[in-house]
């Protein structure tokens, strides 16, 4: 983990320049708490995912830590405890994390108060926490003589970036808790003549990279949106293959839209032996109440032309990532985002930053 | 542990009374493989709890280990795991198991393969599997050489009673596999004159004792089916408190049995805020096919006397566990078995056998 270290610039150094202070050890500790955050995506529902890097005073990483799912510790409370674990909690010099350390006993007592408890006493917050019940960490933690950064405050292009993955790993969650409706992810198949069919013969036409890459985002995502004709036509199992999903990861959602009056047994049957809890949507205006209902924060799309139609007419999505096969060359991904949202950063940002799929493409 | 070792006999004793062998370091292997199992009943859907002791030659426990939930270990292998992290493996002679090891690879390898791997050569086993997917353990270990037994064959009381308990423990599950609809288990409260219904201004009526075994019953099962009127006039949370819930249990769900057209907005956001996936119940036909869309084993009612009736009379209830207050003495409980079932064997039976209330009753 130390090989990321590549500068220390000792925290003192704000001194000199007080509005863009952003250590490159703080700048790898973000990085580690965001790879370590987002390998928990998918199974954190309904809290959000969160990772904290604990630092020395030299700026060295003694742990990296992640919340791993409901019920369970928090970020912080875990990277505290692997440091006492390791011998190193007298070390601990500096948290990052990459949302505000929750001030409310919820399920877990609250993490500052963990803080306060141990010999930290610098913390970089990535972002305020949106959830009110859940707020006012940063503020208790200053109250108990901490120093603290927000990471949206420092006028620095390192720390900018930081700040806009952190809101991309929390984006789902800050828009359920804001707007009390999921992040909607369409994911599109394209063939080199801009059909999402795929050639006579063949169940599919991407590439082994693209494969594995929508299994990621199975993996990373809380349900599954689909129609009943790709249930019908192409009989997909919808599971996670290819790369290892989340240890213990509970039954999750499958929504299969249709109209009609009630979804074929045969189709329940097969969908909940694959592992999911499987709902009919017959009118998308039900569609985020039934996510909501199951406490969603990120759902995928994997659906037909008619629906993802459907789903565009009613902006029902928020982000949209296409994946054009090619004769002869790799397959490309066009990320979009919403032209009805306010805001570029999206899960799908931090997505294809973490996944190395080999895919050529821009954010 | 090892103080529930009361007297060793040696395996090979079985050549004196081969019909009846079952050493007390046997029973008393199951015991502790029963209490492990039983502490996750209620976390492992859609898989059942399971638990597994694994003994050296002379006899003394190793590890005791359980199945915590769906996609990690199998009690078998994570037994094996945490033998080996106690550099004990090099002594393992004879594994003890609730459940058949499985034979099939699902998101965990074979269990029987780990076995095979194993020193160990002598298995006993509570039940055969009544999942034909997963079935076929004990035969790969017969032929892979191992000294197999199997409880219900032994002709021995206090084997007998060492299946019941294992039958017990998976009974919703068995239920589950041959019946496609889940276990329901009522627990209703009585007054000293036999009413639902609490003394004026009071908002129960049963002991400190009936309070912790409520919550004892919550924590063991996958929904609690209620009615509306509960919910308006109790306004219940009917969260796990009093005792710690599972770590990391995911959502759960709770049915509300209504006729109306739809459940008030708030009733549903208040079950949501504790935790809840909510479903009406509009029609108690529909009621097993919404508990097992939801991947539920093991349900309890907690409702008041129109709903009582209503599943009583449609047969939609396995076993009943009625708390009766008493002036001036403790709360005595009656489990009772739907005289419809063809076996006595419930989960309440070791329920009520593992959690210490108090309480005085009988089996």
């Amino acid at each position: 983990m130390q090989a990321f270290i590549n500068s220390i610039i000792p925290p003192l150094a704000k001194e000199e320049n007080p509005q863009s202070f952003f250590p490159e050890a703080i700048h790898q500790g973000f990085l580690q708490a965001l790879a370590e955050a987002f390998a928990y995506c998918g199974a954190t529902a309904p809290n959000p995912p969160v990772g904290c890097a604990i630092l020395n005073q030299k700026g060295e990483v003694l742990t990296v830590a992640a919340h791993h799912r409901a019920g369970t510790l928090h970020a912080e409370a875990l990277a505290l405890k692997q440091c006492r674990e390791k011998g190193l909690l007298e070390q601990a010099h500096t948290a990052i994390v990459t949302l505000e350390p929750c001030n409310h006993t919820g399920r877990t007592p609250p993490c500052t108060e963990a803080l306060i408890k141990s010999p930290i006493r610098t913390v970089w917050v990535g972002l305020p926490d949106p959830n009110p019940q859940a707020s006012g960490g940063l503020a208790r933690l200053q109250a108990a003589g901490f120093s603290t950064f927000l990471l949206p405050e420092i006028q620095n292009p390192q720390a900018q970036a930081m700040a806009r993955f952190c809101q991309s790993l929390l984006a789902p969650f800050s828009r359920t808790i804001t707007l009390e409706t999921p992040w909607i992810t369409v994911k599109q198949a394209l063939t080199p003549q801009g059909s999402m069919v795929p050639p006579h013969g063949q169940k599919t036409f991407t590439s082994a990279a693209s494969l594995k890459l929508a299994h990621q985002l199975r993996r990373a995502t809380d349900a599954i949106i689909t129609g009943l004709n790709t249930f019908l036509i192409d009989t997909p199992s919808l599971t996670v293959r290819h790369i290892p999903d989340h240890s213990g990861r509970a039954p999750r959602l499958l929504v299969i839209c249709s109209r009609k009056p009630a979804l074929p047994q045969p189709v329940i049957i097969t969908a909940e032996q694959n592992g999911f809890i499987v709902e009919q949507c017959q009118d998308l205006s039900n569609l985020t109440a039934l996510l909501k209902k199951h406490h969603v924060l990120w759902a995928m799309v994997e659906g037909g032309p008619a629906l993802l139609k459907a789903l565009d007419e009613q902006k029902l999505w928020q982000d949209w990532l296409t994946i054009q096969s090619h004769p002869d060359a790799p397959d490309t991904l066009h990320p979009q985002t919403a032209p009805w949202l306010d805001s570029p950063i999206t899960p799908l940002t931090l997505f294809l930053a973490q996944t190395k799929t080999g895919h050529s493409f821009s954010l």
